[in-house]
């Protein structure tokens, strides 16, 4: 566990206060804006670095890196290049923008490096092989297993034993701002005789962390626990929208399928491992003890503060719950080691999310289907608005950060709005 | 439906009698030789029709194709060019090949345009983005029903309302000639205490179809039933690879995971939707009657024998299961209409199977753990074998074709042999 302190550093960039985007984050992202076709920046403040320049301008002379590795649509390719490189061009732009560096603070170029963030709109940061979704809060599990199944036997007999898992749609993973139609499908309440077609009634969020994975496998190759970290670059904040009465209808015995793949939206800015290293902490316990493929020598869990708020049109936004990532019962290093202990090979650029983070306090349900207790509970907005679940207009906005010795790493946000259902 | 006879044609190449690929089918695959790098062909008889060649030697002038796109390691880039050209360039090869035509056959470059099979080797034919399962033969759900919940009320109460489907890896779909390691992993039988982990005890073959799309969606975009084929660019063989004792601890409830995810294999030639459009025919009545969305105007059911043999290591192979398409209750064309209903966004390269095939009869099911009946039949091969599940060193080997007034199309076959679990 690392308990350091962290070393200060300073930056001649004006960074607000309360800025994800210190000098300590440094977050990858992808961005176009009017003038400039698609590139890789690093976010810091209210700017981007546009790393394109920077290697146009010589600063990356000395690490050979391939032309135009810079003007991409995707990180994908950057990331291929391996940890040793994005970890040694990442620590390149922070001594870069130190206070008292003066190679980029002082030179002609600085404004043409240096991009308004406000200006920039941000792509999808990957293109993502397959998606993964993880099941491993234990309170959610609960939560779902009480409200669902039986409130006495709330989690299932598998469930301590693996990261229970399931395969995700990658087509319909979308960047933060990107909206979402209400999506149309079949549900059938335990009231009603046959089923239903029509626009979902019950659509929710769910609160997750994703990680990117940085390096990839061979079919019929494993990854452990130990070595499991060296294969994830980053991680971006996930709203797993669900349809719940779509859901519910459809997924015995097969899983999620219509009830998930209309849409899930992520964060723009990959925020590295190394980014929130000094967050680490200990995990939860774990008991009945694991098997020995999933067993950890070291700590894999991050103190990461996650948020979430609605926002009705034209109204003020009400943060609704605020939970963690390190309630966790199943780490990163156990998620990725389950994953690949059959041989499923991995590619750069595959996303595998966390699935619904919910704490134990009702004001850290990671959704609505919690906070509302499956609808019975209305959940108190400002201006007098409430829900049950989330109406048409309403804007779902998930933040996340770390602080520690007065130190910040952090998301920015995913939002999106629901729009009403198409014709 | 299609009743009309099938015009007559003949070729100046020599087909072998029973061979699937007839100047009337024509498949399209990826494929590389000592000599040549990755590329575009058309199989026929025992050669392979480079289109690379065809295009450098302007058979295809007339038709403006990007540069060099049968010079690629996928046919994606092609299938994106739209329907109506690669028809065009089907029908082109396929007047070239005409007994009658003298342009290719009495052309220098003949010998370079004509590979030989045998000497090749074939690719994944697509780049798959996602790929989709679903579980659409009434005879397959029903003995699983069967099986593991309650004789009596075999199907689950949606069965007949949708296309049960989920989502599987995309990443671990191999050609056909791969070999798979043995999947280790987690189980727990019902009598053991705990679960333990190992190499699996009930390896499995599930016999499928799997069609690839050929066009793109939005997000928020629905296909609908009559417009589904315009969607659909052809089909290949597909062998879903299951690890049962891995499924049966793990799927509960969120479906199945490490348990298919270790391989899928698919055959090398995607035969087209045009090749077997003589042999539609009309699928099994619904009934319940399906909501509109589901409803068809014409059929999209087509008469395909399938087979199954399994081949021990140095032994003679065993054809163990004789199935049709044409018994799958759910057509391809409602389960496109209905995972896109949603609004979930389709891209050129996905991969949709249709789950086991099984037939009526029990010498039709199409896969281990319904022929042995969860391992309870012994199931009998040659030279004295008999299988419960697959064994280490068994090669699986699933072939399929239409055949009607003589003509035949075929699949060729997929096959992949098991090796022992890795260390």
């Amino acid at each position: 566990m690392s308990e350091s302190a962290i070393p200060a550093l300073s930056t001649w960039v004006e960074v607000p206060k309360n800025s994800d985007f210190t000098i300590y984050n440094l977050p990858f992202g992808v961005f176009k804006n009017k003038k400039l076709s698609p590139r890789i920046g690093i976010a810091i403040g209210d700017k981007i670095v546009d790393l394109s320049v920077l290697d146009q301008e010589g600063f990356f002379s000395s690490f050979f890196l391939p032309e135009g590795i810079f003007l991409k649509d995707s990180l994908n390719e950057l990331i291929e290049l391996g940890k040793t490189q994005t970890k040694k061009i990442r620590e390149r732009v922070q001594q870069l923008l130190l206070a008292e560096n003066e190679e980029l603070r002082d030179h002609s170029a600085r404004g043409k490096v240096m991009v308004n963030r406000k200006e920039a709109e941000m792509l999808l940061p990957v293109k993502i092989g397959d998606y993964t979704d993880f099941y491993s809060s234990i309170e959610h599990a609960t939560n779902v297993g009480k409200m669902f199944r039986d409130p006495e036997n709330a989690l299932l007999p598998n469930w301590k034993h693996l990261p229970v898992g399931y395969h995700g749609r990658a087509s319909s993973i979308v960047v933060s701002g990107t909206p979402i139609h209400r999506p149309k499908g079949q549900f059938k309440d335990p009231d009603m005789e046959k089923p239903a077609f029509g626009p979902s009634r019950r659509l929710d969020f769910e609160l997750e962390l994703a990680f990117i994975t940085g390096k990839s496998t061979k079919l019929g190759d494993s990854v452990s626990t130990s070595e499991a970290e060296d294969y994830i670059f980053g991680f971006v904040l996930f709203n797993d929208w669900s349809a719940r009465d779509i859901q519910a209808w459809e997924y015995v015995p097969l899983g999620p399928f219509l009830g998930k793949n209309f849409g899930s939206t992520i964060s723009p800015w990959v925020v590295t491992l190394e980014a929130i290293e000094p967050f680490r902490v200990q995990g939860p316990s774990q008991d009945p003890e694991v098997l020995d493929y999933l067993k950890c020598e070291n700590p894999h869990s991050f103190d990461i503060q996650l948020e979430v708020a609605i926002q009705p049109e034209g109204k003020s936004a009400s943060k609704i719950c605020t939970s963690n990532f390190k309630y966790m019962y199943w780490n990163i290093a156990q998620q990725l080691a389950h994953h690949t202990v059959n041989g499923c090979n991995i590619n750069v650029g595959d996303m595998m999310a966390s699935g619904t983070i919910s704490g134990a306090t009702e004001d850290s349900f990671g959704s609505m289907l919690e906070l509302s207790w499956k609808g019975t509970r209305p959940v108190k907005l400002a201006d007098g608005e409430e829900r049950r679940f989330i109406e048409d207009g309403d804007t779902v906005i998930m933040k996340g950060f770390s602080e520690k010795d007065g130190i910040r790493v952090g998301f920015g946000e995913v939002s999106g709005q629901i729009l009403p259902a198409k014709n």
